[in-house]
């Protein structure tokens, strides 16, 4: 099956396409989608809703995981965070695929096996499990990988928390 | 002109469309769109985004005027409310419509004259100034034909806010 893994931002939103047959993990593609900060929100809103639409009818993923919004202190931040998420769920929703979330602390234990692990680990097991020379980058785009492979394991385990 | 005024939200989303042509406002239409809880969050925010592409469509307005988010303290309210807010701009800016934010500060001072107004004077004011028989039911439709009148009269002042 093919997974799209996706790390939600409004100025950076990061991607990582998988596929993942008979325990196996091969990577697609992945990137991150940028907006700049001169543009109107609606316009950067407009730009991240068109990309991820034209990502999922080119791949065609038979479901999306998402990163739930890490809770920062700056509520204007996670106003702007929210409404990034809101279209990124409905380029997936308009395109018939099943979306999938999980919070940080899921990626970190279903990639590492722990929840304290370090960014740096994650980045490690996930450059590992797909089989890469490198670590991929930029970070958003390594995190989205990780997400891709996290909702891969919990198919295993029949844990996954459909949106 | 034609105005809509929208506040935003998830489970309820008020609109209110107007015409304000030679000093004089114009009711066209008002409402709410809902979503039921049951729902997963991804098909709720499918039926906003075309819910308001409809509306956008039927009316064609030449401004779409949109609350700012109320700062409220649980953090997941905030993201889920964002997420909404992301789809109803999405629908406007995918109409190509010009999309204005206003405060909730804005909308009372732009209706009543000052800040600290009460909920009820407002709408008091808005029913006056749309000549209507009634308040307008249920509060969010109110509240959003305050905003379209609070964007009518910021075209006066010039003070309007481009988002």
């Amino acid at each position: 099956m093919i997974i799209a893994g996706i790390d939600p931002g409004y100025a950076i939103s990061g991607f990582g396409i998988i596929d993942y047959t008979g325990n196996k993990f091969k990577v697609l593609d992945y990137g991150v989608v940028t907006t700049k900060s001169t543009m109107p929100m609606a316009r950067r809103l407009q730009i991240l809703y068109d990309s991820y639409m034209e990502l999922l009818e080119m791949h065609k993923p038979d479901a999306v995981a998402i990163e739930e919004l890490f809770f920062n202190k700056n509520v204007k931040t996670v106003i702007a965070v929210g409404q990034a998420r809101g279209v990124h769920i409905l380029a997936a929703v308009n395109k018939n695929i099943p979306i999938f979330e999980y919070t940080p602390l899921q990626v970190k234990q279903g990639i590492v096996g722990y929840g304290r692990a370090q960014k740096k680990q994650v980045q490690e097991m996930t450059k590992v499990m797909l089989n890469l020379n490198s670590i991929p980058k930029p970070d958003d785009a390594a995190d989205a990988l990780a997400i891709a492979i996290c909702h891969a394991h919990s198919l295993k385990f029949q844990d996954s928390f459909k949106l």
